[in-house]
């Protein structure tokens, strides 16, 4: 019985989370939904109490994909900055090709007109890029010059206005040509031997296999 | 007569786009920016035809705001890679501090719950910022590695990512510092010779002054 209910849950989820993505917050009812999954307003009600708590389970979900996939990425037998880049590529292939991922991406870019509080994503990424990046310095592969914490704050800038700037361009279609883009300026930044190359498709390839794990739910 | 009609259609903008930033499209009702101009509803709709047409006004504002800025940092007597960090200092600061910017640059963030089509700004930020940079390499201030076309589209990438977490963070009110050290990483990535300071710190001045006279209309 509970895998049944679990799975109710899951296709709701998913289903708000594509109208979510497709018509936003406001332009999403009950009814949408219900069409949508195949089930009754009512198993809807059951489940998530009405459209808000369904917005903040899809975006508790965007949320909660992270941790793993930053873990998996972290624990990697490779160099910090090698699996800084990896983790950025499966992150972009999972806003570019999870439909939870990119209905919760929408929410929060309206979150102001959202009645659900919402967390800010930014302060986890930041710690994040920059215990990377102090990894990195330990392995002796950062410049000199290089503050751990600024660069980390400008990476974190970096990563998601691109996603801002693909996703208006062409629906996020290029963002793997546009990220190896922006690494091959970014890293010799941050290298103390720069050599973006040989990491940046090592990287690119890495990430996208653990992306496939991410996504496979 | 004019000049009252253009009073009152100035003052119907700043009102509906200090709306629009604090309670979002949906959340602003005709009747709310009557009341904060001070005008009837019926000049509203005298002057702009409802609230599609006002906000699509304060976003076309928005845009027009730029070529003048553009203009004025590109004629100044200074090395490229200068103009170009002065020129995102003002932009910066418009974002933080003009009423029409930051309300039209929230309808942007949400436009697609808005009717009215608007246009995409990246487009043409990105030839603007690739356009100083082969001006730079004129110059023969890139470094040799550095390829116009790719490292503009990664600086406006970064610049966006910038406003956004800035604005997510805390309202954009650190803006500048966050700004100066996203160029301390990206100036020694793309100068022939890294040397990131004293180009950004007279940049920043410089970008203060060109904004004052941008946001002054």
């Amino acid at each position: 019985m509970q895998g049944r209910a679990e799975a109710t849950r899951r296709s709701l989820l998913e289903a708000a989370a594509q109208l979510f993505e497709e018509r936003g917050y406001a332009g999403t009812s009950i009814s949408d939904i219900s069409t949508l999954s195949g089930r009754t307003s009512g198993a809807i009600y059951f489940h998530y109490a009405g459209k808000e708590k369904l917005a903040l389970a899809v975006m508790e979900e965007l949320f909660a994909t992270w941790p793993a996939l930053i873990g998996r990425h972290r624990e990697a037998d490779i160099p910090a900055l090698e699996k800084l880049v990896a983790l950025s590529f499966s992150v972009a292939r999972a806003f570019r090709d999870d439909v939870v991922v990119r209905g919760g991406s929408r929410l929060w870019a309206e979150r102001k007109s959202v009645d659900a509080s919402l967390p800010s994503p930014f302060e986890g990424w930041i710690e994040t890029v920059v215990g990377l990046l102090e990894e990195a310095r330990q392995e002796g592969a950062l410049g000199p010059s290089v503050v751990p914490r600024k660069a980390g704050n400008a990476v974190v800038y970096a990563f998601f206005g691109l996603h801002t700037v693909s996703d208006a361009l062409d629906g996020r279609e290029h963002i793997e040509e546009r990220l190896h883009d922006l690494w091959l300026l970014l890293l010799p930044a941050l290298q103390s031997k720069p050599r973006p190359g040989p990491l940046l498709d090592r990287a690119a390839r890495g990430g996208s296999r653990a992306g496939a794990a991410a996504t496979a739910r």
